[in-house]
């Protein structure tokens, strides 16, 4: 079955559980329209439905073919990505000095979920060349921008971005490739890259790859590593492309999932050195880096939520089709619809509460994004800059944690037809793997949550978050809405949880760091746990005030399930927390034994 | 790496764990000496490091291939398959008067994780004799057995199970195959059985299918069930193959993982009807399938604890090779092996931890099965046969739960490198995804276990069971040593929400089903961790107990890092059970909006 954007669900979580109507009505997006998110995503939707998601499957299938110095994508992959870039998507939020829509962040993120829905490995590309974008408009000198900025936005060109070496993976400091100063200003550059995303492809006539690497006399650590602009095929004065650069795909891996994407090893230096040109000043390449960290971060957050509403929508079409057993208490002859039975209902209600919540959380992280550049108030900017940084590690673990759980649960409904590869289901389960791994490990999200996130100013931007979730908590209470069960009092709970645990972890963080780190993946579980819990309670508030909702009560049930399942464990994650860090930390006699 | 079967743990949990040696203390194994267990698992180990490890990742790069009605296998595997047979392996359980070693199922337990975790593929072949050898002794004709069961039992012939047909999986009495009485005493049976592991394959002379058909006369549903015998080629008098039966491999699936075990598509009557012989009564089959589901349902539970265990193997091994960052407060230059870091040895201890319960949970159901054959006492026979039925749903949806949990934990504590196939971590990932599903969903053991297991005798056999629990926490508190931490404190909260639950879903499962239905999956887990958390304390105690058990304090470390991970979850694992049935039971408005 085909994917189709659940417009509805995604306009609720952005307007009002991740608050962009409440922050272009306080003027933050500028003269920014609201309405046009409508328009923009029934367009995406469409485009999805009738481009990407029919390609899902044949990249699976056919994968890629390195030969010959080149990678070839599967059939019909370099049209669509034509189409893609004619109909602009590739420009929505890029910068309109270079072309693009202009368009907010939180419009593009709500795209970037349908990208990934329908076709998680093509829409891996673009999610790569936007950090290009970032990188470059950023820390670039005119003349590069001039060159290829234009180009990247349209999507014309592709961007690579080449971090990682055999010893250098979440460690990026240990990186050993190596650029000279050459008398003309520009740089070769020498080493091997692993793991690059796209590092080749037949899609576009050039490739902008962004590499980093140390000069000779760099110092040691991530103090020392430069980033280069390093085209695959040089530009000539007049824009037509002239010869190659000395990077080449020198293998490609073979994956769990995402085949269609190819991650290249990649090679420089075969022939004297690929030319690159400096962005950024000499020894400051992390902190370009770190410019477009929370963007791609929030881009692999998105990910985990497409690849989750996609297995969730096929395995709720599979269980209202297949039909097995009987509902209790039902006579007569024949047999009902699996989706009868209430053990299906919890996995499917458990895959659309936790991609709803994460949904949610993405969309905020982007308006927080978008706040901190687009306001006019520095304060306003600082705070949403904060409230962004703090919920990206959120964003980008929860989510991909649940694409995985949810791709599962998609596997078990389908029952013994989610082991087949025919059937669609297993693809989405090992696609989805990926997302946890890449763009820091969810791992590397959690300590960055804990080192950095929550020790930022003694915590202050953790307490505002609670206390904005604190009023939504109310606002349920005293609804008196029946419908919410038991909802109120688990958020209220997970709030204090919450609270407790950040406060608990604040002190460790200075006075007994491996107690802090022990406890960062159950934190960041029950952060995400709980914020996600509150925001779908607050989308199903404003959902019963909304005229013309359809049925609001749908998505108070939602968020109770949410409530009752998932954030119901925040006070075992908080026990987690401050009472096994003896038992992690002591692990060395039982692991070594 | 290759796999070495953890000996000292596997012991351990066999003889402290789940009660081995209190059994054969107790005289319920007769005169069996349970010091043979040490040496019998000493031998399998070194066959699975030596012979089937080797094969597994042989196995799934080459996967089966069908062709001229003929699958064949991967390279090495009709070789190693004989020289399993030749080993004795394949006879460790069978009975001693058809030339098998009669050894208890709970040794035979301990060896099917080992060849589960050196090679599931292969492993699972073996499982399925073991079904066929016990259906057919326990249900068929001496004549029948005569020809056929000493040939199972040495494994010389292998045997399959064959209940699926497309539109019947788990609801087994929709199906469709035809028996038609043959004047000579025999049936002819016509249809088309799918996913049949190892409906054809190389490694064997004959295969003995045993095959579910109708019979023209027989009622709806699975009262109207009866199995045959259908061997692939017959049997002449002189023990000798004679002409092949008209039974085929049609078609193979291709599948997400279990590459090496083929899982065909069965075709029976393209040449006038398979020649079969009726097992049991007419209309009788599904009482016959009952017989070995504990046993087979075991069997699969401790695929889940092997292939855990593979993964845990691996993961450790490469967190103390990989080396990226350093150590909080380590000076000097140079980076530490990851396993420095809390955040792996979260996930490291978390995959152990998970491995250990369930190993446990799986050794004491096979020791209830067996007290409840071999104790002279009927009283104590019925008592087993209780606690095996009731820990029969646990041993197999909570051991295979775990094993996607740890094989997905194994493939990100390798980071990127889990992803690509070549680490072999992924094969474990894929692998492992199917021992939820098969031999009944774990949505269907979650089922089994409230409807059937927990309601039979007014929950009689969780009372016991928790009433034997309640002691081993008495004595982790009345220990007062510290290391356990808060783990009295959490088995004790884990127990009464196991009892507060089970009291609720006793009193649902009459008035209210869909309600009891509702909490099945969150019940078993809860069932799963208070279980495993008291079964592993247990271990610990025992552990200090010993003479020469090393440092027993690891095991003291291991349970109390359950203890406060997992069990901890339990209060809110109840509150989902009874709170959150209102909103499965209304997904619909959700699901179908």
């Amino acid at each position: 079955m085909t994917y189709r954007a659940p417009i509805n669900d995604m306009l609720l979580a952005l307007n009002h559980g991740a608050g962009l109507q409440a922050a272009v009505k306080a003027g933050h997006y500028g003269d920014f329209d609201s309405d046009i998110a409508a328009a923009v995503l029934e367009e995406a939707g469409r485009f999805a439905s009738e481009v990407l998601a029919p390609l899902n499957r044949i990249g699976d299938e056919n994968g890629i073919k390195l030969a010959d110095n080149k990678v070839t994508t599967a059939p019909g992959w370099p049209d669509a990505y034509r189409r893609w870039t004619a109909a602009g998507w590739n420009a929505v939020s890029g910068p309109e000095a270079f072309g693009g829509q202009g368009l907010p962040l939180a419009i593009n993120a709500a795209c970037t979920e349908i990208w990934s829905a329908s076709n998680i490995a093509f829409g891996l590309c673009p999610l790569l060349t936007l950090s290009a974008i970032e990188a470059l408009a950023a820390h670039g000198r005119e003349e590069l921008k001039k060159i290829y900025l234009e180009k990247l936005v349209s999507g014309e060109w592709t961007g690579t971005m080449q971090l990682t070496e055999p010893q250098a993976g979440s460690d990026v400091g240990a990186l050993r490739s190596r650029a000279e100063r050459a008398p003309d200003g520009s740089y070769r550059i020498t080493g091997t890259k692993i793991f690059i995303t796209y590092g080749d492809h037949d899609m576009t006539d050039n490739i902008v790859h962004f590499v980093l690497a140390r000069l000779p006399d760099a110092p040691a650590g991530t103090k020392g590593i430069s980033l280069f602009l390093i085209p695959k095929f040089f530009v000539n004065a007049d824009g037509s492309l002239g010869k190659r650069n000395d990077i080449y795909p020198s293998g490609v891996e073979h994956k769990l999932g995402m085949h269609a994407s190819p991650t290249c090893t990649m090679t420089m230096g075969d022939n004297g050195g690929a030319v690159g040109y400096l962005i950024g000043e000499e020894n400051r390449g992390m902190q370009c880096m770190f410019t477009m960290m929370n963007q791609a971060r929030l881009g692999v957050g998105l990910e985990g939520v497409g690849i989750a509403d996609r297995a969730y929508q096929q395995a709720l079409a599979f269980a209202q089709e297949r039909r097995q057993g009987r509902a209790i208490g039902k006579k007569g002859d024949g047999s009902d619809p699996i989706i009868v039975h209430p053990d299906v209902k919890r996995m499917l209600m458990q895959m659309r509460a936790l991609t709803a919540a994460a949904r949610t959380i993405c969309y905020a992280t982007a308006v927080a994004l978008d706040v901190s550049v687009r306001a006019a108030d520095p304060k306003v900017r600082s705070l949403a800059a904060a409230r962004g940084a703090l919920l990206t590690p959120i964003a980008k673990a929860f989510s991909t944690d649940i694409g995985s759980e949810v791709t599962s649960l998609g596997v078990q409904v389908h029952g013994g037809m989610g082991f087949i590869e025919e059937t669609g289901a297993a693809q989405h389960y090992r696609d989805a793997r990926i997302t946890s791994i890449y763009e820091g490990t969810n791992g590397i999200q959690s300590i960055d949550l804990v080192t950095r996130k929550l020790a930022a100013n003694g915590g202050e931007s953790v307490w505002a978050l609670l206390a904005e979730l604190t009023e939504i908590v109310i606002r349920v209470e005293t609804s008196n809405d029946p419908a919410f069960g038991t909802t109120g009092a688990r958020l209220r709970d997970a709030l204090m949880s919450l609270d407790r645990t950040s406060r608990w972890l604040l002190e460790r963080v200075a006075s007994a760091p491996n107690e802090a780190l022990a406890g960062a993946t159950p934190y960041l579980r029950l952060f995400g746990s709980t914020v996600g819990g509150c925001m779908l309670a607050g989308e199903a508030l404003a959902a019963r005030d909304l005229e013309g909702a359809g049925d609001p009560e749908r998505y108070v049930m939602l968020a109770r399930f949410f409530a009752e399942n998932i954030t119901v464990q925040a006070g075992s994650l908080e026990r987690t927390v401050m009472d096994s860090a003896e038992a992690v930390n002591g692990a060395d006699a039982v692991l070594l034994a």
